[in-house]
């Protein structure tokens, strides 16, 4: 049997409930996982409401203070769930008292922030991770090994775009002030876009950018988009909205290689569009082959149900965390699939460039401290 | 806070884990949920195996002996997760001890076995639920009201096809004999087919149909065909494969009315193809709509994540054994909505029509009990 | 240079325009084109209408009787695109005038007209062919050559249906007419639903059909389906229908074999989805691939444009033309590619065993005289 | 009767070759035509080749001197559809003559270059045109229809990419020759882009940019992206390539409103997605539409074919003339849906501030002469 570990959660709103599911799903993906996560405490700010988040979720405790949290010996591994300005010092707090972290994207408010989460972090010793699920899309994951296997050529663009619609909403308010997100589109959606970069193609060099605020009174941006390198000499586009009619969680993004090319859109999460050259039938019927990823050979789906039963949005936790246990248990690092905090940070630099650019009309290279 | 209800469970393989993930999940669906579930004792043949099974999915007890499930006083719901042939006897003596029941489907191996569950089940007084999880997709749902909203207009045609391509692989032998499974392509899929023509446009009035084997060994069909008409006067065609090579579990339907029409494939799960003739712009711009079923306004979807974000295959269990304690809690039967046992052997009536005519070669019409 | 021939034309409506355009556009197909047609007199009922075509489509001379087509000198094929009650009589005396016939589909009302039509005109040993113009749609082309390649393996099933949705309009009203048209929705679509199914996968053993109509006033037929079985024990359903609201000329076909299937959309003709499993990837990036028919070595396709550059539906009747005056330049039939007499008559048959089977209710066997 | 217009013609490749059909074509579009052309005279650089495509595509004379055709008194619309470096000498030459001209795309090598032709063609008072062919999609006419409604409400989001895979390729190898074509993936594809953002939104305001050459050896560029801004607020991204493996001719775009969108891809010329958040059907089934743009009622399509029947890529040439014949007869300008030569040199404006954002690192705001 697994030994178990203790998590301790911060946050029960949307991330902190996909979190909770993920942990108590783990079982149905594999048998036995690698830690027995124990639902240990939950802390929010409502009292009433984290209270019932306990009992709905199937924490033992709940707590309004996460200080608590780092305090409770029985937690070996902190979750970050919450907003993205009480991410800072929870969670450097929690390494400091031992205990592995994960916490939501983006890592800090702006690239000094997450800097500075890292060092601390990496300097406790603990294994740490930065939230980047969509790391573990099944789709995502067989696009890297596509890329790594070189059955693509050299890669020679890469254009991704992640948009949403909610933004005339009035709902979720903390995301559209400034001093608890940092920043709107931008951090909260093209941190994915640029993480997936990052993770498919390389290392961004630089970035030409522009923000964009549809409405006037907001403090952050409603858009982002960039034409950027990559240090492989790659090029392509990046985007974020929320301002897009129509589109509910729409995370596209296509390479281009030498020999191949690979599409995905989140909205269709279990498929990946590919197209190999060097693959094509005496026939001429070559074309970009819709990939549904629900085999067993396919990443992650080994242990989840027969061909063709597609997966959801809240899978990729299951992935995701799977992974960190299996990291936490083995005393390693969740890279290079997983997302570290210095992963967190870089991408966090590649927002200031944009934002920099932004600012000044000015081609900026990305630098990283 | 609900009440609890006591589960015990026959059946630990594929459709005995997603009952108990359903069961788990029911929390992050609804809260709270109608009754609480209480896993109490799986069953199943192999000691060993059951007994990971309990505890990979959370059942305090298990057993090999499926009478002890029956005998069982904490146990308020029996649920048939074993193949075909363990669905007549174990369904019936749970619900004669007084449990509510659902059962996998094919209900029964053939009409009469189906018939005679019903009616004893129906005897006892208990609620009584056939899985036919595919009601609970919610495309299916809103395609239901929007055929019943009248938008369509009379319905003239409706075609569905069940496809699947494992019907080459040694695996699952007991789906291949007929003994145990009553049949192949035709009760597996083909049942699936049948309810949801019946759920979607109303009673199977005649079938012209015929069997196919490709693999002369085997003792059930591996497709069926059939054109079919309904009482209504709507016409169509009805087929099931498990020989469809790259079609993974594309459970695909259509329907025509004089007004409007819809599409759907069991690949996409969270879409519709949705198309208005009375919802045609000043431009012209009129077509079918690809809707994605994410919104909280979207029958189930309330509670689940934000737009755009999706749900899985297993997602249509929660959903049903959600209605299925909803109806316990009020004694109520669990339709229109759920599948009954009526409907269970209504759809083994269609399934015997389908057999009888391709032996005969004649158009036959359906006639129940 | 290429010798000419004279075109003689009967009936100036939709498929009179497509055949004109057709013989105008040959030269940017192929150059030098196999004959080099000239457009000499067109014919038809009402004497302005057939004046104002002929001098829109650039034909020399214009008749309101056919018989003056027949007896005219100049004219070397008969190009039969009126209504299908004038089909039998004028090919039939264009043939035995020595000239060679193309007709439009269906060939005759029914199977004695078209047995009637194809053993006089082949007695007279002229080149006929019957205008089943969706064989020279690229991608049905590549199927049939991937068919006979033998890289699907052995064939399973084969599914068809042609939809529209104008069957409530007024217009057309010859169609609607049974002494005039044969039949509707089953001569008109299903002609060529049941074409493909023989050019595709071969002779059709029996159906189990139905007809449907949905305006009583009707003397045709709206709909009509069928459960059918191949010589080769191939199964399949066919469908036509001018009732499914929303599909506009959506010719839909899937195949499915032991090692691949093909799936096409007349909507988008362009297209072919393609699936070999014989061809998956180390990666296991497996699925049906998107064919976009534009390439050079596709079929039809060298002498259109570049890559990517769709053609349209009506360029079926262009790479048609082509074929038939390259088999009479050569003297030889227009088979196995074009649909000869014989392809009509067959078509026929299956059209009137639909027929046979929903009056009687049985399974027919097709036999042919 | 129509009165008639003599056709010279420089260039007998590629768009020669789809100009030519398009006059030829028109007869079948709309009876009568504006005007009837009547193919004069051709003239190219290869003696033999230009007296072949004099012969296939039906002109009655041809010359290796373009001179000739300026000279050519039977002539009245000068139709320039050779290399770019033979743009502007000709058509300034037939425009001075008296004669109308259209040009093909890029108007010139560089903004210089195509403001010098504008200026002198409009001095000779002709009328004129640039050919910017997709302005004559009927999907994009209709998009054009629903951003004027107002349905879309304001526009937020541009984003346009061309994206082919023959770079790589040694043919055409004028496109890669700097000293001809004046650049590359930016003229080529990203003026077609260029003229679409500016035709569907409005005019740019300023670009970042940046251009990649994979093939060092080239003196062109191989590809493009820029971030841009509108006038109106708007804002996107841009792109073109001939290194998109797998991409034929897709030229994709997509516009966000505030309560609706829109998106297209040349592959699938025929269709336009279009989401209008104002028509939410009472049962929630909204989504984006798939519009097949065939109908009688869609721009540019009442003369062609029934429903369902789709047009090819070189249809939009027969538009195109068609409107510029109407132009010419009526004495007017060919805007705003035509792209007169003013178009032609604002768009080659947008692609040197392309160039000189890449060269700068800056952003660049687009200047008018």
């Amino acid at each position: 049997m697994s030994e178990t570990i203790g998590i301790g959660m911060l946050g029960y709103a949307f991330m902190g409930r996909a979190h909770s599911n993920a942990y108590k799903s783990l079982a149905y993906m594999t048998w036995p996982p690698p830690l027995e996560p124990q639902l240990v405490s939950i802390a929010g700010r409502d009292e009433a409401a984290v209270a019932e988040a306990a009992e709905r979720f199937g924490f033992a405790d709940h707590t309004t203070d996460w200080r608590a949290l780092v305090a409770d010996e029985r937690i070996g591994l902190f979750d970050n769930s919450g907003p993205n300005g009480l991410h800072a010092e929870p969670t450097i707090e929690a390494a400091k008292a031992g205990k592995h972290v994960i916490c939501e994207k983006p890592l800090g408010r702006d690239a000094t922030e997450a800097y500075e989460i890292w060092q601390q972090v990496a300097a406790a010793g603990v294994t740490h991770m930065c939230a980047f699920n969509y790391r573990f899309v099944p789709a995502v994951r067989l696009a890297r090994e596509i890329v790594e296997s070189g059955e693509l050529g050299e890669i020679h663009h890469f254009r991704a775009s992640y948009l949403q619609d909610w933004g005339a909403a009035e709902s979720d308010a903390w995301r559209f002030d400034r001093s608890i997100a940092g920043s709107g589109a931008l951090g909260d959606l093209g941190a994915h876009v640029i993480d997936l970069a990052r993770y498919l193609v390389g290392e961004i060099r630089a970035v030409s950018g522009q923000l964009a605020t549809f409405w006037p009174e907001r403090s952050v941006d409603d858009a982002f988009e960039a034409a950027i390198t990559f240090d492989t000499g790659a090029v392509g586009t990046l985007e974020a909205s929320r301002f897009a009619t129509g589109r509910k969680n729409a995370l596209r993004w296509e390479i281009n290689g030498a020999r191949g090319s690979l599409a995905f859109d989140m909205e269709r999460l279990n498929e990946l569009e590919v197209y190999l050259a060097d693959s094509t039938p005496a026939t001429g019927a070559q074309g970009f082959r819709r990939v549904l990823l629900t085999e067993a050979e396919h990443p992650f789906m080994a242990n989840w149900w027969p061909p063709g039963h597609i997966i959801g949005w809240e899978h990729t936790f299951v992935h995701e965390l799977h992974h960190l246990l299996a990291a936490i248990r083995d005393g390693v690092s969740v890279g290079p699939h997983g997302a570290d905090f210095e992963d967190g940070y870089r991408a966090a630099e590649v927002c200031d460039a944009v934002v920099a650019s932004a600012q000044s009309g000015e081609r900026v290279t990305v630098s990283y401290r």
